[in-house]
């Protein structure tokens, strides 16, 4: 093999006129709220918990190809490189304090590109409460990929987990599933998207469904204090509530029909009842699950509206293991497709 | 543009046998001894830091071509994704706790690398005192990529930072710098090598300096008690001290007879002194850099001896701004390359 790494030593470079400099022009501004990141200067950041409160961690990078497209406007990207990660921090009911940064480039970034991208980092960060503290930049081959890391804080012992779930418990999704992925299929091109006849703020809407998740944060006191178990769904309702179900050592009933839609979605299943087994096995929802306890759901259901999120119920975790999801017509789905695998066999 | 992203939803998938099998049976044991891992089955972890103390945080990930070779062995790529972000915990006189591991990889990895790479983790968490909590893993193009966030602790503003050195601090380096680029050399089989007539010790030895770098842990104390400003040396001496010289609002000299050589150097430099310049440049070593208050040298000396890490005087901080470094023959060497620049011009 030849000597890549090679590459890691000896180059001519200029102290303010690469990657430091890209460091301090475009990310800095970011991180000025938070002492302990000192101005992005230092080799690593700091955080002092709340008294009494723990520490909770997430990583989950996004790819150009994978995660977005690389024409998606750069905004767009940062943000939902953010999101998809304070979505998981707003599942487990913990409040958003900061985050590292990996970006890797193909080749030198387009200083434009990065203002751009940078602009989306400072209105995800205010939208979610949280701030730049630290991270990477370097350059390899492959597609753009961006590694947050999301750092937020909880009462100690307080993190809402996906294994504490018990049959009985009522499940609720927020917002509405499936419109992400119909939102991805706008944004593609797809072929059947002419057919569904979308008027121009219906095709804006649902694009930005997929282009801008909302990390459902109005949650955390509702999870906190009224559910079980919850997690964000990101792989599809069917896989996500199956590693649910595994996790709790239960199985779970879930009645399509009582999935909420939008009008734009009840038009699009009116016209082909086949889209609703794809969409309850579509990713990039973003929306949280939650197992409440029967006794609780009033409470949880009044506390998510304080936090401004809607809230359905669609189902029950039942004693057994698996996922049952009854189709429009009663009968029992089956899913061809259950939701991404990044290695499952083709 | 393609729809590309239509990869994330939808294709077929068996629950078991892709990314959660692989995460279940490699990675999962290596978070069996904390709980707020919930055995890498949730979508965070949790961390609650001892009372007093902060979190120290860190995303440095490595790249198959920049950082490693891909056909180093999968425990030595593991052991270094791991050790260069520990390092810089231990420039901060952090003790490690934990880390996060996102991997990316090309095509669906083999099991049997994939084993050996998770003994390397194993090697690695057991020597440095942290365990895996939380990650992901993810199918990309591109070269194998592994983001590490490793996340250590530190009482409450007690992180060593970079910015705190004063002019007359002594300089302080652990270890040989530069050896590391030399076991490059060994490993890439660059063209000089065949000249230094190594035995197959030195060889190997040199070789693993850059496989397995050790991060300087048993510099805590020493640092915590009696250094000013610290950093690991990642991308050079020269160009990380002028990173601290920045940081601090002030100059340093470096006497280059001063840097710390083994016999093997020793000799090397001897045939060829024009290898001094190039081995002052040079990255990968992930030694630790500590500017030291005169009256704490002796201090930081014995701490440092007794943590079982060898230090040496090699310069100190000065007013003015820039590294000056004074070369064997005492005239001050012009680098014509001053450290790894990922987005310099080339």
């Amino acid at each position: 093999m030849a000597p890549q790494t090679k590459r890691k030593t000896g180059h001519p470079k200029d102290p303010l006129g690469g990657e430091d400099a890209l460091i301090a022009n475009h990310f800095a501004p970011l991180a000025a709220d938070w002492p302990g990141a000192h101005g992005l200067r230092d080799d690593c950041a700091s955080i002092l918990p709340a008294p009494g409160h723990e520490i909770v961690l997430k990583i989950d990078p996004v790819r150009a190809g994978v995660h977005f497209f690389l024409d998606d406007a750069p905004e767009d990207i940062a943000w939902k490189a953010l999101a998809v990660n304070v979505s998981d921090l707003a599942a487990k009911a913990a409040r958003p304090l900061a985050y590292l940064l990996a970006l890797s480039f193909p080749e030198k970034p387009d200083p434009v590109w990065l203002a751009s991208f940078a602009r989306g980092l400072a209105q995800a960060q205010t939208a979610f409460g949280c701030v730049l503290i630290g991270g990477d930049t370097d350059r390899a081959d492959g597609p753009l990929s961006i590694a947050v890391t999301v750092i937020g804080e909880a009462p100690a012992g307080k993190m809402v987990r996906r294994d504490m779930a018990q049959p009985g418990d009522a499940l609720y999704a927020s917002g509405h599933l499936g419109e992400a992925a119909l939102g991805l299929a706008v944004r593609a091109g797809a072929d059947e998207v002419p057919s569904w006849s979308l008027s121009a703020a219906e095709r804006d809407g649902l694009r930005r469904r997929y282009l801008r998740p909302e990390p459902r944060l109005g949650l955390k006191t509702a999870l906190r204090n009224f559910s079980r178990a919850a997690m964000d769904l990101s792989d599809g309702l069917a896989k996500d509530l199956g590693r649910m179900c595994r996790a709790s050592g239960c199985g779970a009933e879930v009645e399509i029909a009582d999935l909420p839609r939008s009008k734009t979605m009840d038009r699009l299943l009116g016209a082909d009842p086949g889209l609703v087994a794809k969409l309850a096995a579509a990713g990039d929802d973003y929306e949280i699950l939650a197992a409440v306890p029967p006794e609780n759901e009033n409470d949880f259901i009044a506390s998510a509206r304080s936090g401004r999120v809607v809230v359905s119920r669609i189902g029950q975790m039942s004693h057994g293991e698996g996922v049952r999801l009854r189709g429009l017509d009663g009968r029992e789905l089956q899913l061809e497709a259950t939701g991404y695998d990044h290695f499952a066999d083709k």
